[in-house]
């Protein structure tokens, strides 16, 4: 993968990966066969390791946040489960999604149990006014996450519905909950209040970052690289950043082509193909990068008065150079 | 309502509504409407009344258990918001269900969002100790009621599933939750362990007489009565607890007919009917009706060592005699 765990998380991978299990369970009903489909083989674990790298860049230890780590994990993939729902994407991580896989009643519940492990997963251990707090974090990011989610619903086939509007939604959806799990981290190593907001401030930032460049990625990587149909948004006609920042800077040619590309109708491939088209003669795709890449500035700017983190500064960088 | 809840909760049931506003928000944006319209005019209350009357019944008050029983509604309503997307079930307390009013995307994500303002309402307020316990163990019933719903929907069509099958889905979908709502009321009002102990039984003991008198109520009241559709169960090809005792007692013929109705392709209506008279003819109702009294008498019993609680006794009662 590209975010460069490789060289931050190699001694507690495979400690997430088997505390993931552990909360999900072995597979001996349809409802933890479900959940470990979803789960595995998993995917960067970017929530985890922030989490695990904030509380390591205040003094704590692995050991003091791989449940709540792991919960974050849970909460994340429930919502993708339900997300490819919403979407009717068959496709996640290169693989059936579980709707396609189970069907959409056992994705539904798939998702629910995930996520009440998730919840499971934050409140098990640690000293309980620590996990209280880092819970109570987190969850208010995970309802964030469903505000961001209807409004996506809201804004489908709508072009006039801004850049900021965009931008609000991915911090909703995205932002805070990368910024939960930093501060979660720091909290539950006993960081100071200064020091675990700054962290917030960190992962939101690397969380637009990621986003951005998410929506980057149907239009710079193969479908076989970013592991899902990179004619998802198109199809659900789904207006993303490049797409209103083309709008924005189009001219009445380019901007007519994009309505009618998105008032539907259109078979995705050769809309997808048109869209690409605007998108590079606007300069969309460039600015858009640019955007990233400031995100991550900002994200390594909120480390400055922290004790030094090399990996938390290569995630950030990590987070707005992805191919994937 | 025939909870007989106007006898014990005159005085908070106010408060409970406030609270339950409190926690979904003043319908501001898509999300918080669809909850709102899930939540309002609410339903029972019946999982929030029993966490009130538990910590009331080991000496705490209404203010030490607000918000978290105001949590389990919530969560429970979630519950039935995806529930109803998973059961097709247009109607819901007699008005068109979140799925069908809103979509099923919207409905989808409405249930996660209502799940997690319920999940930030467990974890508001009280003694950091007594909030995490009460939290885990409402959290471990949401997980049982997850597998119960898995396993709901493996059963479809199967009446050979046996009655203990069915009778461990309504321990996991229904029994868990109402059990740790009085378990969790009692712990954070101050329960010893013994109380706490006794009221999860009660608890769970009452949840399966109301969800065995529920799954009576299509055969013995209107749709008007009981809110939703009565012919649900038989169009999903769901085999509840009174069928399968028919399955037990009937004769050839009526096995057969039971079986041919339940491979499906029948008119729902008509074999509501015809279910109905094999119910009838074999006393599968009358024996339902007495196993739902049988469990409301083992809740009564657990009462026995704690303070006398008029309140509780009366619910456990009602829940064995409710006509909806």
């Amino acid at each position: 993968m590209s975010l460069a765990v490789t060289s931050t998380g190699d001694t507690y991978m495979p400690l997430l990966e088997s505390e993931l299990l552990r909360w999900v369970g072995s597979g001996d009903s349809l409802l933890e066969l479900a959940c470990l489909d979803a789960l595995f083989p998993p995917g960067k674990l970017l929530r985890p390791v922030l989490c695990v790298e904030s509380a390591k860049a205040v003094g704590g230890t692995t050991d003091q946040v791989l449940a709540f780590a792991a919960g974050i994990e849970c909460l994340h993939v429930a919502s993708l489960v339900h997300d490819d729902i919403v979407d009717q994407d068959p496709v996640r991580r290169g693989r059936a999604s579980t709707a396609e896989q189970y069907g959409l009643s056992e994705a539904l519940v798939a998702g629910d149990g995930l996520s009440m492990a998730g919840i499971a997963a934050l409140l098990s251990g640690g000293p309980a006014e620590h996990v209280l707090h880092a819970a109570r974090i987190t969850v208010e990011a995970l309802r964030h996450m469903c505000q961001g989610l209807m409004r996506e619903t809201q804004i489908r086939g709508d072009l006039t519905c801004s850049v900021p509007t965009v931008l609000n939604i991915m911090q909703a959806k995205t932002a805070a909950l990368t910024g939960a799990a930093c501060q979660a981290g720091a909290i539950l190593a006993g960081a100071t209040p200064q020091q675990h907001q700054a962290l917030r401030q960190y992962g939101e930032q690397l969380g637009m970052a990621f986003q951005i460049r998410d929506d980057l990625l149907p239009y710079i990587a193969e479908d076989q690289v970013t592991g899902k149909t990179a004619t998802s948004d198109v199809a659900n006609l789904q207006p993303t950043l490049p797409v209103l920042l083309a709008h924005e800077a189009a001219d009445e040619a380019d901007r007519n082509r994009l309505s009618a590309l998105f008032r539907g109708g259109t078979d995705p491939v050769t809309a997808h193909r048109d869209i690409l088209a605007v998108l590079t003669r606007t300069g969309a795709l460039a600015k858009a990068a640019r955007m990233a890449s400031s995100c991550a500035e900002q994200a390594r700017a909120e480390l400055t008065g922290l004790p030094d983190s090399p990996q938390l500064a290569e995630l950030a960088t990590a987070a707005a150079d992805r191919q994937r």
